[in-house]
């Protein structure tokens, strides 16, 4: 009996394919977790290795659905990066060996399931939008914060896709700032820049050169090469006030991103996740006052911003809705 | 026979309420100007002695339908501003006297016509949309330069209208410059700031003051109160690099303000027009070059920029066409 004969209830593996882990969770179609796994990616192996480790956890978690007499439809793959929805990782800044490796075809070679992919950001807002803080929202723009800056926009409940040009709701390379700092991507004083674990660590490094620093705390963190996004928290709950800056200053770019935003679609409903997003008690109060202040044409009392509510798990379960979708349009 | 009695083929009157003139016309299915008229609008003579007059021109248009064997279907009324599609304006900054005037609905009851109001704006999108340089587009985002900055959004072929906040697509109060000059909205360095007939004014008042300027030709022209976007055109045209600098800073912002435009929605084609995109010459090097600087998702090549096809017919045509889609969708 083939892994994915038909043996029961639909369900669907959602897979979030990160950095550092590979996490993979059996969903059911109301969008709850039944069963998941996480395996360090050791992409030092290459990326046949990953592909291989990957395919071997779908089957394992499928034979397990199929003893529960749960039988799994479809695998949603969201991986960080420009993705081919056909099955190829287009480019992958977290994981560079998958650069044009087709990981969505091998895996469904290897699982005779089959396979969706999906970029990280547009999961997060399948995710949220299914089971977790924008349930139920017709109109709202997602944003993650993490390493770097994510974005996704859901327009009439579903996935806004744009002109399917390989890119779509890149919040995190709005300009804020015409001339404020260069972000990797190439342009300057992009939210990145800003809003992220790489904006808020080139950030204090940055500050730090322009102040000449000799000591204090975020200076050691430094010197100590010791700066992230968790060190440079606890710094700012100490009462360091240059750390306390650059989660202002994270606030205040986000603010007028959200407020553009919500200016161009006339839409007011935002949802900001991903790990930075832990610093929320950090960065709300100077992310209201910067929307406020940027809000013409909204009533800054209606426009609302939203924790993300369901944690990591937001990118397994829109992996899974990925899965659903896709079956749903075949 | 009242003027509206079902006499022949359905044609529709499109509306433009502008600040000085009143244009009306009779506009065909398929977006052809049959017959148009343009009289001064007196708002010295009070929202009441305009209500009358736009109704004696649609009257009047109604009966040379007639006897040419022409039904008018529908009235499409544009007006500049916020407006209640039920038939008032709600907040008009070109003709004061109407904000809270149910105009629509005076218009309905005085001719026997359904009406349906829509601002400028998406009026100009309609109206490029249906029959102008953007023909056939799917998604594309429009921007008028006039005495203020007006925008559109068309996603998957209509008019998006977002969260229906009583706004939508207000391209021109986006930030671009969050230290920049201050807005008529209150906001500082919106897109409207820069790249409108009232920002250009500004922005040399400005310009001429900062470089203490006594002396030259844009000095000429503001002690002589006679700074407007065309007498600022012939300046720059005649060489002088302070006219000449307004309007690249013109195209610069417009350049920034697209790009986040595609980024985020990932699309590709804008449309342009107004009044002030009669100065295409002067800002359309700079605006390319701030667009490819600016968009890092996006080749520069895939990124088109439209001058808009249809001048001042595009608010005619487009204001038909909200007669044309409202009645359809009765």
């Amino acid at each position: 009996m083939s892994v994915n004969e038909k043996a029961g209830d639909n369900v669907y593996i959602g897979v979030d394919m990160g950095g550092t882990n590979l996490r993979v969770a059996l969903v059911d179609p109301g969008g709850k977790i039944l069963d998941s796994r996480k395996i360090d990616v050791r992409i030092d192996l290459g990326a046949e290795a990953v592909s291989e480790s990957l395919a071997a956890q779908c089957v394992s978690l499928a034979r397990a659905a199929r003893k529960n007499k749960l039988h799994v439809q479809a695998i949603g793959l969201g991986v960080a990066g420009k993705i081919d929805r056909a099955g190829t990782v287009l480019f992958s800044p977290n994981l560079p060996p998958l650069d044009g490796y087709p990981l969505g075809d091998e895996l469904r070679e290897r699982t005779k399931i089959p396979v969706f992919m999906e970029n990280d950001a547009n999961v997060f807002g399948l995710g949220e939008g299914f089971a977790g803080a924008a349930m139920g929202m017709e109109n709202w723009a997602g944003i993650t914060l993490g390493t770097g800056t994510g974005g996704c926009l859901i327009l009439g409940g579903t996935l806004w896709e744009g002109d399917g040009l390989g890119f779509c709701g890149e919040i995190g390379h709005m300009i804020i700032e015409p001339e404020g700092p260069r972000c990797p991507c190439g342009s300057k004083g992009c939210l990145e820049a800003f809003a992220s674990a790489r904006g808020l660590v080139t950030g204090a490094e940055r500050l730090l050169t322009a102040i000449g620093a000799q000591s204090g705390p975020l200076y050691d963190l430094w010197r100590e090469r010791a700066l992230s996004s968790g060190s440079m928290y606890e710094c700012a709950k100490n009462g360091d006030p240059l750390s306390i800056a650059l989660f202002e200053k994270l606030g205040w770019a986000l603010g007028i991103a959200i407020s553009n935003i919500f200016t161009v679609l006339g839409i007011r409903n935002a949802v900001i996740g991903g790990g930075v997003s832990a610093a929320w008690d950090l960065f709300i109060e100077p992310l209201q006052a910067s929307l406020s202040q940027s809000l013409s044409m909204l009533d800054p009392e209606l426009a609302l911003v939203h924790r993300a509510s369901l944690g990591d798990s937001a990118a397994l379960i829109g992996a899974a809705r990925v899965a659903q979708i896709g079956i749903g349009l075949l």
